[in-house]
């Protein structure tokens, strides 16, 4: 069972927090007033909040537990959930779903191997695809996090300065907007400034994983971002799912990661099953083709730095962790076409558009695009759900 | 009169809002509680808190008059407060000093056209010192908010992967730990995710200024930062000062900017008086000398991008502010040695060590040097007061 937390609300009440069962959500505050938490000792009040923050901070072992008695309700023959049904369970179709976490400083990583070298093979055809430091750590930026929106808000195409077909600066509604497929890591524990977090510890901070799309504005990127990169290109909006899976939801995906060569300096030695099997696919909606057309598939075991590694790398120089921080894997691409998780891969920088089933083609987004990422690994039952967004123009 | 805003707390009270008068704070709870400001109908408890934010999120035209309501108090030849100077003034000496502001998201700007200069002549020798999209956009980019400290906190010296003498990575602490003179921005009113804010709107979503130190690790970032821009080598801390000088306050201090040429486009096209005439010194305290040297002094002036261009240019793709928001100009330095505003320039990468009084050299921080920002404009009677930071050995 995946038993995603996100926040709800209804027509009759305030945002609070939810576990998603297919196509219920089930009301955690209401099966504690149920009794079913009493002898857990913790306050209620951390269910009736907007955000999953206060949550969160209860700590690993509390909130394990939460979702092992959760898991032992659902499963228990006895179904003692059953005569409460009216009580605890909500038609997911009458419910609004929100930002689930208030986030502090979201961080954004490079760690897809084929994602990092596609790049260098477009922007630097001559040189090597990856550059000398990206097999040494993990490359990241830090993002903007007040634009970080919930599945299902609309996304305004962004203006900004750019170089137009003359190379001269224009200013305008970017010609080449993309979706960034990546998972979102949401810390849960924080960690003291001037205190690294060793590898080995580094999995105690993450609360669980979110679908996660780094939009951005190609065009108005390139003309930016040297040298202290992306940020207008980036800044305007990125889309995460409403529902957060918990990471021991994915102890059955677990796998060992790729080779790491040459081998990393000692802070990034990591070890064990720390990469997950999960696959991740890209659909897009177009006002002209009603139905989902898939344009891209690939596995998040494509990433090259696993998530451990990621939080040593960012906190090695004493840098802090707070409850709801996000950390974003970045573009996630496997070594075929059919599986970049860009549109500046998958039309290689525009050059080879996509052709869809209605003859119409695509470089980048155009205005009434839907773009639906989903995550998922059937066999294990574990199901991400979706972090969609439709395009709207420009005003 | 400068009147900045901070947070203090003495033995008996917790963290508060107070207004800084020479050696003395004003409790501005306890001068409410007076009646001083019962015609303004808003609730005293922001006062109440442990940052600024709420009290900012009062909104500029009340933020505006409780100022004037301020001046006229301590102006009054009557002098109405001396009768409760043990209510409401507190000896500074008697109390902690905090962050006094929530900081939601940190960006960091590039503004300074010789700062600039200096590390393209630097790197890039055989190039033009500045970039070509620099004279055309105000370059940024997203820095960490959850390491930044007040002033007086002491900075532990980070650790982290750089290139050794033999060009490989190494891992240990920073060889090359400097400082950044800059200026901070205090963001006091939200603008809406989707909606540019105007050049000429700009400042009226600012509350304030504060004195900031970027502390960086120059090696540290040299390795990492391409090709998304600096991240350890900037995260492990940035320092701001204690008081927040109201943007008010610097009306008598206001003065043209430089020509910009090329013109830039129409969204950053500014005008009027928008540049600040503000004395700006750094000075240096090392183990072996107590007393303080001056290593540079320089002036506001010579930011080449003024506030209202760095915000209009970091919203006008939709990018959304918060309250408590903070935006840095970075590095500000002058046309001479004795003017620049980092130990990278000051030292010329290392080449030109500093030889201080007693005979001892620096290029980059030494463990146990304090360093020291202070802002100032006598004639107009505005004081920064600074931002102090001392180096601790890495553990």
């Amino acid at each position: 069972m995946t038993l995603p937390y996100g926040i709800f609300s209804t027509d009759d009440s305030s945002p609070r927090v939810g576990v998603r069962l297919d196509n219920q959500i089930l009301d955690l505050e209401m099966v504690g007033r149920l009794g079913f938490f009493d002898d857990l000792s913790f306050d209620l009040a951390v269910f009736k909040k907007p955000v999953l923050n206060d949550f969160m901070a209860l700590g690993k072992p509390l909130c394990r537990t939460i979702r092992r008695r959760l898991i032992d309700l659902l499963n228990d023959p006895e179904k003692p959930l059953d005569a409460f049904a009216d009580f605890v369970l909500i038609d997911a179709k009458a419910t609004t779903l929100h930002l689930p976490i208030h986030i502090g400083d979201y961080t954004d990583f490079y760690a897809s191997e084929e994602h990092a070298s596609n790049v260098g093979r477009m922007f630097r055809p001559q040189a090597e695809p990856l550059l000398p430091n990206w097999k040494h750590l993990p490359v990241a930026y830090h993002g903007r996090a007040s634009s970080i929106v919930v599945s299902g808000t609309p996304i305004k195409r962004p203006k900004g300065p750019f170089l137009g077909l003359d190379q001269q600066p224009v200013f305008g509604p970017s010609n080449a907007l993309d979706f960034e497929l990546e998972l979102g890591i949401v810390i849960g524990k924080p960690s003291t400034l001037g205190e690294p977090v060793s590898v080995n510890d580094a999995e105690d901070y993450v609360f669980g994983l979110v679908l996660f799309n780094d939009w951005s504005a190609r065009d108005i990127q390139r003309w930016e971002y040297q040298p202290l990169g992306p940020f207008l290109g980036k800044n305007f909006a990125s889309s995460m799912s409403p529902w957060v899976v918990p990471l021991e939801a994915l102890d059955s995906v677990r796998i060992d990661g790729p080779k790491q060569e040459p081998t990393p300096l000692p802070y990034l030695q990591s070890g064990g099953r720390r990469h997950f099997d999960l696959t991740l696919e890209v659909a897009l909606q177009t006002p002209d083709s009603p139905d989902e057309i898939v344009i891209s598939q690939t596995n998040a075991r494509h990433l090259y730095w696993d998530v451990a590694q990621l939080i040593a790398h960012h906190t090695v120089n004493g840098c802090n962790l707070n409850v709801g921080d996000l950390l974003a894997t970045g573009t996630i691409s496997g070594s075929t076409p059919g599986s970049y998780g860009s549109l500046l891969e998958l039309s290689w920088n525009g050059t080879r558009p996509l052709t869809l089933p209605d003859g119409s083609t695509r470089t980048f987004l155009q205005d009434g695009d839907t773009l639906i990422l989903r995550g998922w690994a059937n066999e294990k039952r574990i199901d991400f759900g979706e972090v969609r967004g439709k395009i709207n123009a420009s005003t």
